[in-house]
Parts: structure tokens; sequence; C-alpha cells
């Protein structure tokens, strides 16, 4: 388990550690440092499934009720990949009423990641493209691995389709303006040393010493009062969470009427046949 | 014509190259590749007069509905400027009527240019002041000649004059609110290499790649779908579009009413002879 | 005094520069130049209390209704410090009402000095945490001494206290929302070379040469008509100062209503004892 013998304080029983396993999602609990641990476990690349992001949804909720628990650690436990975005099969040749549900739960997960009243650390070993990257910049800090292999990225315009007004929000709330319009446009995916240089993560570090990284950067948050931090971190989002609720049903009409359309179809259509192929 | 002869694919008939010469601007499309060339020929520097900002505004209509045509390249074929910015003529002892005239075609080319459905790309080949560096600002990528001898910039503050709201927050959406706020205060004109450190261009090249560097940009632009890229492009500007389109009316009162007072007349009028001498 | 020898050009009178003193701020006014210096003496570490506060606004309203003063340069008059913000023995067991007139004279300072129509230079010879910080964001540019041991940030956070939203507005707008995310949740206090790194300052200098570029810098300001500076800034500015304007008696009534919780005050008077056992 992540960073669990590390974190170990010398002569505290292990029983200090829990873990609740689901599907595809592996969560520990490290209550005597208040940090937990979710790691993306969902072959072959930890897509945002509706099963996934229903399961990633219920995993926040119970850390962030866990007096327990004061900070979370976001990873993947699948080697070279922390995730790839949004699930394409749950955008093609399925009914409204399925879109409609999909976006609800992507947004779903955004709303409760990007409002977390605990320190979110993103460990990024490994690509993380589109919704992946997504989850990464909805986090306090993004460490990521020293590997010019691993590329993120808001890449949707690659695929003909637009990232909604709430990515394109968040991406401008941590690398600005411009880089997030020239970015968008290109739909560019960044070598990891690319990400730092725009700030799209905040440092790098060779992949093995990630998990010592981050329990030190955890606990440099962590070393902080939770209410002051968590009442600044909310008036720095609020806007932008504030806008995304308002305009939630209208944004879910958005997608389903732009993922239905034939020529958006046909596309996502080809990009999974590229992958199978791939494979 | 520039990159004629680069692009054109062997084999493909010249025909495929058209080209509508006007006065003051000089028009190539690219029929093979989708790429338009708008060349500033307005001697001695390019100043941005009423009348070439009508024909800057007719030929960008016509690029935007011309299907063939996806990018265009915007660059100057005088030696060492690339726009001078608003012609200083048009604002000095002329009617009230013609200030509004004029405003009313600053507004409505950047419009277009801001809002355009095609990439657009300045390629910086001269010094580019005030209305110059709007025009450059406005595209969606800037290469700029790496020749310390050219400035760029918004230098409205050292003639006595303001950049009005929307020149600022055209600027502001490059390069952040503290580059502009300290820029624009002291009206400064950046050196090439100072433009790149500051974001106000994306890349520096020796002149003699200006060319190859551009078709080479352009073709990474157009790689992508249409359709996604000017919808995201869309999303990123629309803000500031809609602020002007909503006070156009305002916006030009407020021009008509400060360039016709006196104190200004007096510092417009000593600052054309300051030029004339220069000859 | 600040500058007064350097300044004074050879052959004018020393009529020329006049000084009012005050209890808390030395200021000095060269007539000659058009600049006047405020120097900050009220020991040990220039907190700005109350008095400090009141003296602050009536200084600065002096200076801006004096026609002879274009720009005035703010620093310290006590070593190794600029200023270490607001007293908390102002905070700390005292009536509602006294938190309320407190609070209306931070706000008053921070109005008068973000809208000033001179040009206002903070020259940080010292360490400059949380208000202290405040009054150097508050400046037109940001001169700092080149030591690491000087640090400056604010850093609310680490007292268990929350930065109002003008003070993280005033700060996103020098360096933009992210690094004022992360620096505000983690209560950052940056060593002069990394607040010249993140641009919460934007020049370091050799504290002996701090006075030679503070002339050199405001010279370059005031080189520009007045007219068209004092426009373009309060165009910069103008959003911000509104939004504390609209929300001044709701800003005070959060205050009030945070400052006196019990949690709050406890954690104070623990704060408070902590540098009492350090003097």
């Amino acid at each position: 388990v992540w960073g669990r013998a590390a974190r170990q304080p010398p002569g505290l029983p292990l029983a200090s550690c829990r873990a609740f396993s689901n599907k595809k999602i592996q969560v520990d609990v490290n209550e005597s440092s208040g940090v937990a641990t979710m790691k993306f476990k969902s072959p072959p690349v930890n897509s945002l499934s509706l099963d996934f992001l229903t399961e990633f949804c219920i995993s926040l909720e119970k850390l962030e009720n866990d007096r327990a628990c004061r900070g979370v650690v976001i990873t993947s436990a699948i080697p070279k990949i922390f995730s790839s975005g949004l699930d394409i099969t749950e955008m093609c040749g399925k009914s409204m009423e399925h879109y409609a549900e999909f976006w609800r739960a992507v947004q779903e997960m955004w709303l409760r990641l990007y409002s977390s009243n605990m320190v979110t650390l993103a460990v990024i070993n490994g690509s993380s493209p589109a919704g992946g990257c997504l989850v990464a910049l909805s986090c306090d800090y993004r460490i990521m691995a020293e590997n010019p292999k691993y590329t993120i990225g808001l890449n949707e315009a690659q695929l003909g389709i637009v990232a909604p007004f709430w990515f394109k929000d968040t991406f401008v709330n941590v690398v600005g303006q411009r880089v997030a319009e020239r970015s968008l446009q290109l739909g560019s995916l960044y070598p990891a040393p690319e990400a730092l240089k725009f700030g799209i993560v905040d440092e790098l570090v060779p992949e093995e010493k990630l998990q010592e990284k981050a329990t030190a950067v955890m606990a440099q948050w962590l070393a902080l009062p939770d209410h002051a931090r968590q009442i600044t971190k909310s008036m720095m989002r609020k806007t932008l969470l504030d806008r995304l609720v308002a305009h939630r049903e209208e944004d879910i009409k958005n997608f389903t009427s732009f993922v239905s359309k034939e020529s958006i179809q046909k596309s996502l259509h080809m990009y999974m046949e590229m992958l199978k192929k791939k494979k």
C-alpha cells in the first residue's frame, strides 16, 4: 500500500491503517498521518467510465466525512498511465439518457474534487490526457514523474471535441489565459518537462522518489491549520464551482446534443477503432 | 509571393494560387494549403489609416467567406516595420464625425480579427508599436524576427493617450494582469528578446527563417479539426468580444470626446511635427 | 533623509525639500524631483496599528493633494523589517467597535494606496509578511533588497486566519491565480530570490544600491505624462477597488465576527505569547 510503511510511525499498531477496496479504486487511510491514498486500478488505462466515476465520488465522500482524514493522494496503480480520461465507450452508440447520466457523473466528480476540504495531491505517475488531466488540475498540488514519455494535457480538440467551460476555466486557473487558449486550440499534450515549464504541474520527481516526495509535500500542506486553509481554498475556487452549479443542466444538454451528433459519433467511432487496432 | 514555392506541392498547377491585390494590402491565397497571406504594403510605415482599416476588413471578410481558406499569415512587405499603429493624421484636426468613423473602423478590424474562424498567425518582421501591436496580439500565434532593433508594445501612454479597455483586455489575455498593468502605465516598447520574455510574442526566429517557420506553425495549427478549434477559440474570446459589442457606441463617444480635447490635439500635433522632422 | 542628497540637483536651495515628521512615519517631499519618501519608523517592527494606519492615510492624503508631488517611495527606517503587517494587539481582547474601527482603517489605507494618482514605489528593505506584503503589493512597482533572509508573503493562513478577498485579489493581480492559490493556502513566506521568481517583487537590488535604484525607477515612471498614466492605472484597478467599496460594511462585519470568535482569539493570544518570548 502506498506509503504505508514510510508514514507508519514506529510503534503504532497497523490497525491504524484502514483500507476499503472497491473494484476500480484502491483506497487506504493512514489514520496516524491523516492521509488517504486513492490508487486508480482500472485496466487497461484507468479510463473514467460511469462505474469508475461513481466509485470515485463515493470514495471521495467517504473520505470527506472521515474526520481522521485530512488529505488525499491520488495516483495510479497501473504502470505508465495516470488516467486516459473519459471513457469513450460511454459516449458512443448509447441513449441520450445514458449520455446525460454519464455527464452528470463527470460533473459530480469534478465538483467534489475541486471543492474538497481535504488537501488533494495528484501524484501523476504516467500519462494523463483529457479527463485524466482534469483530475490532476482539480487537485491542490501536482507532482509528476520526471519521464518525458509521460504526457499530460487537455487534448480534446485533437479528437474533434471541445472541452466544456469548466474544464477550460479549471485549466485557466492553473496556467493562465494565454497558455490555456493556445493549448486548448492545439489540443496539446505536453511531455513532463514541458508540463512543468508551462505550469501544468508543480514539480517533477524521478519516478522512484514520487512516494517520498508525496509524503513530504502532504506534510507541508497539513502543517497548516485546516480551517484557514479550507476557507482560503474555497475563496479561490468558489466562483468557478458556483458557475457550474448554476449551469449544470444546461451543460448536460450541451454535452448530450453535441455528442449525439452524427459527425461526432462518426469521429468517436473512428477513434475507438484506431485504439482497438493499437492493442 | 510568401511561401508559395515552399508550400506548392510538386505537380500542382500554379493556378491553385490566387491573389487579389488592393492598394495597401497584398493578399495571396494558396488553395492547396488553404493558407492566405496578407502583406501590409502601405509606405512608409503601414500606419492604420481609415483606408487601410477598410481594406483590412474587406480582405478579412473575403478570406473568412472563402471555404478554401483555413488560415491567414499576417506580415509586412515593408522592411523593419510591421505596422506603426493607428494613423495619427486621422486623429488630428478632423471633424467629430471623422473621429467616430475612424474609431468604428478600428473596432471593426479588431472584432473581425479577434473572432476570426481562421487560424491567424502574426509574422512580425519589424517594429510594431500601439495599434500595430494590437493587430499582432489579436492573432492566435505570434512569431517575431529575432532582432533587438525591432520593438513591440502598447506605448500609447508615452504619447499622452490611453489604450481603450479592449486593447487593454486583449493585452491582459496574452500577458496577464501584472505585465499589462506595468507595461501600459509605462507605455513600454519591448525589443524582441524582452517581448518573448514577457510573453508578448510566442517565438523569435532569425529573419531569414520567418517564412519557413510560419509554414511549419500554420501546418501544426491546421492539423486540428477546424470545428473543435473554432469553438474552443470562441469560448476563450467571447467574453471580451461581447464586451466591446455591448459598449461599442459608448467606446466611440469616449474616443471622440477624448481625442478632440484641446490638450490632446496639441500633444498629437507636437508628436506629428516630431515625426516629420525625423524624416 | 532618503535620497535627499542624491536627488538634490546642484545649486538648488535646500528649502525645496520639505519634511513633515509625524510619530510613526517620516515623510519628505523633494519639490524639485516631485518625489516624496515615506519612511516607516515605528519600532520594533512597523506593525500596522490603528495609529499607524491613521497616520499613513493622512500622509497619503496630504501628498495626494500636493501638486508638487507626483510619486512616493515607501520604505522602512528600521533595519531588517519593512513592515510586520497588521498589529495583532488591535485584534486581541478588544471590543467589537474597536475591531470595526481598526478594520475600516485597514481598508482605508488600501483604498488610498491602491488608487493613488501618484507613482507608488515600494522599496522593501526588510521582511514584509501579511499586511506588510499587502502594502508592497498595492504599489505600482516593487524593489526588494537582495537578501535571502528577508521574506515576503501573505502568510495569514499560518496564523489560522484568512486573508480577506481584496488582499487575495490584489495578490492575484500581481502573481496570477495559481501562485496566489497555492501561496495563500500554504501561507507562504518567500525569501527575496523566490519572491522575484514568483513575481511578488519586480527586482532585487543589493541593499546598498536600493536608494540609487529607487531614484532611477521613479525617474522612469515620472517620464510619462501623469494624466495618461493615471487613467491607465485606474482602468487596471477600478474593478477591484469598486468591489471593496461596494462590500465595505459587509467586509467589516465578516472581520469583526471572525476575529471575535473564541477559537481565533485563543490562537492570536498564543501567537502573541510566542512573539513575546522571542524578544
